[in-house]
């Protein structure tokens, strides 16, 4: 391997800790590339930072820009300063040939002589610079003529850190999830996790599926709601139709809730409660009117809590206040999620993916499910802040909830 | 108990065989209901139907028009003929009060004096009178003024009836789904059962999902696309986007499916398919520029095979194919399910649970997924007719394209 | 067909209510059998049992052999009485050819002019008549001589009817599972089945795995057994080592349960624990020297509830409690199992399906396991008596437990 | 914090790329200690070895101790030079207090002045010293006397080393397991790793369950053993049984293999085949006398392929070549995957996880299993080494066996 093709990259942070530089290697390995530490420095403490740097070798020019391009996305950045590319849309909705495709970490640019910061970021889509501003944008949303980052050279980007806590439930659980593990312990550690947030003043967001209703979890999480631990709630019409045919009727998928007994004609009272939503127009007119008294859709308009219903095509009704077109339900989540600190993952494969889509890399996600492979699905792109909880949403959700009551008093 | 709270049904068919009957006393008892057996009338041999007539003593009035509404339900009708009652939708996408929610069964009513069969059977929906046709509507396809059938009166529901050809693959399976059956021999008889439907002209229409694509069985659906055996593909936004990424970049999820080493940037590759289809404007346009050349959404160009994209929340894109409006892309799914012999589903719970929401009762489904409690969810609503899989789509949907082209021959 | 091979038939029970009949004419035509029905009087009321006769026919002497045999499983029985037959077996643990293989439902056989009832009922045995009693065995326990039941001829088998009172848990569930249903419902279901099972001195069993105390289900079940409700509990070597773990080091799997942090060590704890017990020679010493105070095992110990702990060949240790041949663990389990009235069976496939092998059809039987494909492995064999349960048994039991002591106050 | 509580430790190898230093950074911020990194010398190419030097401190002498007894477990070892301890065994079978739990990562001790390498490497055993060889050994076979060790002191850990190759599948597949993969490429991979092993003289031990049996593997199987593939097969009964069952009456579960027909009183075969080889006396005799002609227990015979059926609890029979006493069958287990290469277990949690506990971490494992959660569990004390891969064994298996045919050709 002639040593031509070269060059130099460094790397900061908490290198050895969160694996960074672990990644690192790995990559250059992969790819069949050589390198040499140059210089180490490694934290001599616990809070320190470590630095390095590296000389990529590679056996010709193609095969070196390979292995930068794959170094810078972990977090190295050339030694040498570099300016990013840009390179205009050639029409609406089309990104140029190139285009850099984010991933959910912190990104910065280095344009016109110093690092700028990615506004909205967001895991696979592109960044576009506008006057001295940089934003991370669905290609749906380009313009003809926006000047979009091409190439992997001028970004530097901040893989998430470990958090260093001693000993605390995100670390006992790992990245893996598993259903054998201490359910009430952590139910506990889950409604501390959400009280504490909230009492700093964190944006909580649920996102749910209608198993919450069918398990009997509804009472629960419509207490959350009216003791002001969530703050935004994104669901879609199942969650929505559940609940209100749950509170109007007292039946979950045709059962009677308080003995247990099946209801006659109760296959019909999920559609008898789509239409009642109709009759008055909207679930914020049931309210007003009285017809809707309880439940989490109650609680969330009482509340004045948000509400996204994405539509899905799998919907009966659906219900009026249902956005049925995705890109306008896309917007309006993305909304939502806006500066959100902690995410609740209920039992919904759909709108989790979704939203998870849509988080930077450093928000907190707690994901509950009794499916162990959607778990791990969710949690696969799953971040140092990512919990996985294999449970019974039914058992679980009220365990967490009188914990935060008890908390709370 | 009074005897004055009496009515006289009756039920004919395959009584015992396809546990009419049966459903008929649980559904009595369930509600605490007596029953005398008037007259029974047992098929001597088995082609033969049976005969029932049923005396139901109730409590109370309300009693006796609980147990009736839910014995119409599982087949059985008044002895003394009734008029179906009708009832004007007060409002556009408002049903009357006491409207009534359909099955998926085959159901006819009584009208001006003759049964009518009702069109485009589907389950929870309700059923409106037009001229001398019943059309089976969902709600937000009523208009202020539409005559909607209410109550259970006049209403005959014909429950299916069990095959009845020796011992076959649908019956060695039940109604259950396990793992633990005979993978080759299933996938056959899947052949031999396409095979059969094709040959006999039967519409065949696959339901599939991304992980066609990620477990490798994109070329063996393609083939089948291009042998003629499949007549519409119902997919999503990422079957497509993964297809178009194997046929253009040669990788799944990143990965260069020939030799099995990563692609570079390879986790742009879904965000650059997805910006070649903009760019070329369609897919149609992709393969009429030969800039898309082999592939599932290919051989559907090629062959003239209509699908349908219908959007969902966590699209990337989502392609400019995709019906990003639920609704629309509900009705374009509806239209495609028409005169549909067979339904093959593949690793979708999202798509499948929709297309199971349109389909009458009639029609067979094959459901293959590698999830069980998938595979459960969707046989739940299943009659005689679904078969559920649990096994590997990248390696079961080879080994079915590979019978089928051994039977071809 | 010509009509001498035919044999008549007859039955009697809730033929249509537990779909009995349905059974017979199954099997008939899966059989390409036809069949006539000469006689058929439906139980007028609910209560009423029903009774068919009717004429079989097949197209050869082992056609119709073969299809006798098999209606015979189901419940029907010869017109023409015909005595059992029997065969000496040829050595020790060596049956008779042509050995009448046993189901698990109530078996009498005709023997010597009049009925015997089958004592041990158990599925997959043979059937040995000693005196004038017949007992179903094992093959292992077969000695040369012993006359063994062949053919079908001359038995009664008396399949299980379903039980009838208005709607309850077990028909809402059916013989489905699914992890969609309202948990805190079927906690307090549970609860009171089990209360009310013991106040009517029924045996109660506990079939129990590692992850109940994986999963901070211990201290409930403990109580559950100090307060009486459980009999007898059947497990393995690890739930009885991770309980001694959790009672005397206050760790399972490592990590401190009280405070969630992980213990120095905590690898070793659950070694420890097992040398522990080697240390005192058995969990009894252990409990009489006070090194063992509270627990699962201990409660057992305490209150004389007997336990077989059945060793496996992934044990650690195992203990010197665990008994670890498999055939002397078998004939211990079948002992306690005697009279069983209700199993309960949480977490453990393995040593559930090894109790669901030696009970007789009509034992209640409660499966709770987190893992769907699980619950319905266990269910397959199930009879209108088990229930399944996908829940997390650590957020479960406490649930049931709770209830329980509500009901007991 | 003082200062006076510290110690140096040193540690040796890829620290970076296999995560040790990651893992020991870890364990101290768990334990809340501090550390300094004294030294760190990291290798400059990739194949070059690091160093790390540390002085840990601590807050008593208890929790450096704590402390030192992690990092040492994870790799790292005492600065100075300490001898190990040995202590005797109180009683037979009983481990002095303090005795050290192994895991199954390679193992030296300095003892009498020299680093001496652990025999017979296993998780969750101690370690005895005999004249001058230290064995890994299980708790049962410790006789009062034997000079254990104690404490953590003395003892050097190595962590296994991350395989550098290059892109290759275990890495692409990482330590998660998903069924979203390109199945017929992992095929071809597996059959390649396994044909490679064996022109290396590797040897290759099957673990399988009856499901190779019940999904139709079971001639796959039989002919990777006839061309010489596996060189010893772990089992239970189950599989012996239904093997058996379908070598010599053709159905799996009672169906005929061949046309899917039933078999009539299908329902006794296994227990007919069970009876058969009680007639016989052993497997291998049935082989002798014809009545065996084919399977994978015919072929183990025939080709004096080694085999241990391990009984279960669960067992019909069990057959007369089953070991019944799981102490015995252990010992076996353990003298047949001595000095294994690779072993894939297939479709069986029970003897896979069995076995896992009894292989040292080097040996490479491939774990095959429909449900994900079982390959989960299988691959949780996973190392580099191990591969889960989520499939259909009844797809599978037959796909590894023709890629293998077409590699010998």
């Amino acid at each position: 391997m002639t040593k031509k093709f070269e060059h130099e990259v460094e790397v900061h942070g908490h290198l050895i800790d969160s694996m960074i530089l672990t990644k690192i290697f790995d990559v250059i390995m992969d790819l069949n590339g050589e390198f040499q530490v140059q210089e180490f420095k490694v934290g001599k403490r616990k809070k320190d930072e470590s630095y390095a740097k590296l000389l990529i070798q590679a056996s010709s020019q193609k095969h070196l820009d390979d292995i930068l391009e794959s170094v810078y996305r972990e977090g190295a950045t050339s030694k040498i300063q570099q300016h990013v590319m840009l390179k205009q849309a050639p029409k609406d909705m089309v990104m140029p040939d190139n285009f850099y495709s984010t991933t959910n970490n912190r990104t910065d640019i280095f344009h016109k002589g110093k690092w700028i910061k990615v506004e909205n970021m967001m895991m696979d889509k592109c960044m576009v610079v506008k006057t001295n501003q940089v934003w991370c944008m669905p290609i749906r949303e380009i313009k003809k003529g926006d000047m979009v980052v091409v190439g992997e050279k001028g970004i530097r980007v901040t893989p998430p850190e470990r958090p260093r806590e001693g000993v605390n439930l995100f670390q006992f659980m790992g990245s893996g999830s598993s259903s054998e593990r201490p359910t009430q312990h952590i139910a506990r550690k889950v409604a501390s996790d959400i009280y504490k947030t909230k009492k700093e003043g964190g944006k909580i967001v649920l996102v749910g599926g209608p198993a919450i209703i069918h398990t009997g979890a509804s009472d629960s999480v419509a207490t959350l709601i009216r003791m002001g631990f969530i703050d935004c709630v994104l669901a879609g019409n199942a969650l929505a139709v559940h609940d209100i045919e749950y509170a109007t009727l007292g039946t979950s998928l045709g059962m009677n809730v308080r003995d247990g007994t099946l209801a006659v004609r109760g296959h019909r009272n999920h559609m008898q409660a789509i239409n009642s939503v109709f009759k008055e127009g909207s679930i914020a007119k049931m309210v007003a009117n009285k017809t809707l008294k309880k439940g989490i859709m109650y609680e969330c308009v009482k509340r004045k809590v948000p509400f996204v219903l994405a539509g899905s095509l799998r919907d009966d009704g659906p219900l009026p206040d249902v956005i049925t077109d995705m890109i306008a339900a896309q917007k309006k989540y993305k909304e939502i999620l806006k500066d959100a600190k902690m995410v609740i993952m209920i039992s919904t494969m759909l709108h989790s993916i979704a939203t998870g889509n849509m988080l930077p890399a450093d928000v907190k996600v707690i994901v509950v499910d009794i499916n162990q492979p959607t778990v791990t699905k969710l949690m696969d792109r799953g971040t140092w802040q990512a919990l996985g909880i294999v449970s019974d949403v039914g058992a679980f959700l009220p365990l967490v909830t009188q914990e935060i009551q008890k908390i709370a008093k």
